[in-house]
């Protein structure tokens, strides 16, 4: 049996560090690949084509969703957003595991097309530490706030459908656990077996 | 929820190297209790009696049998086997959870009784190394050696039936996956959730 690579979805309501944790998660020595998302929206200062995001015109961006280039992708707020498939495919097939960065919708979509695929909700410690957070973002007035809290509650639903749950108090400790996950799951028996017998095979 | 501990079951062939890293595991500090089993078998070399196993006679062991007193019992190459019962519950309810080192058969009679145990498989890195472990031991006569063998042979087989498989070929990182393994179970989803609702409750 070829060993692949496989996806971990990190995913989770807004606010709760998901883009925090796989930044940490890019920058270390792990044997992850981190599956850049394309986006319409403008880039921001500071953000490079290919590494934050791959910045598309809105008329590429159609051309691929027709094509059937993403493996997810929504519009958000005018803009729209996908995972590009090639890569990642590729990726898998070289036996590299693929970190995808997305919100619980997309995670949804993902977890239709890719079985085998590893779903990791991410929670705030609490949730006064949560609206902390929103607010110490500062992009949002007080109103925008709660709708994104309200939001954050009904998708918390969402965790019975995830396999792990990382709660995101200190932040090293969050990229740990993801970093752990990925070693613990590649000792799951399934991955060991040859497909046919079902059996253990030495090499000698 | 009231949090409990759950069981983990090491198993695998004889001479695979599951002793040693239970003996490592013990000696680490990390909140693992380790199960003690009662055995009929003549103390090795250096072996304590309440360390490595409680040794009893035939009568004594027999008499726990009669009384309820074992999770599982076996015979296994003409000696009794038993994992203690009284203790082990206690530490789960006190949510410790317990390492059990045994073999084949005592697994099988595990995972009846207890639906959440986490089972790992220790491999050999290679067919030679395990004839070479089994033979360096010495403890066995040639007969004996070979019974061993030719049985775990046919226990390797029960593979399919396990969550992990570690493969025992450096210690030390055997040790270690047996750690991460009972960490990253800690964040399994189901874990985290309320029994009734299926929810997750902040604690604020």
């Amino acid at each position: 049996m070829k060993k692949k690579g496989f996806l971990i979805v990190l995913s989770g309501p807004s606010g709760v560090g998901k883009g925090a944790i796989s930044k940490q998660l890019r920058e270390r020595d792990n044997n992850l690949w981190y599956s850049v998302s394309a986006t319409t929206r403008k880039p921001r200062q500071g953000e490079v084509n290919g590494v934050d995001y791959y910045f598309l015109s809105e008329d590429e961006f159609l051309k691929k969703v027709h094509n059937g280039d993403f493996i997810e992708w929504a519009c958000f707020c005018n803009n729209y957003y996908g995972t590009p498939k090639t890569k990642v495919l590729e990726m898998l097939e070289r036996n590299v595991d693929v970190i995808l960065e997305i919100d619980i919708q997309g995670a949804k979509k993902v977890k239709e097309n890719f079985k085998e695929a590893i779903f990791i909700f991410i929670l705030p410690p609490s949730r006064e530490e949560w609206r902390h957070r929103i607010l110490k973002r500062g992009t949002e007035n007080d109103k925008e706030r709660e709708l994104r809290l309200e939001t954050g509650e009904i998708e918390l639903k969402e965790l019975k459908n995830y396999d792990y749950a990382i709660i995101n108090d200190l932040l090293i400790n969050a990229v740990r656990q993801v970093e752990i996950i990925v070693e613990v799951e590649k000792l799951r028996v399934f991955r060991y077996l040859e497909d046919d017998e079902n059996e253990w095979k030495f090499n000698d």
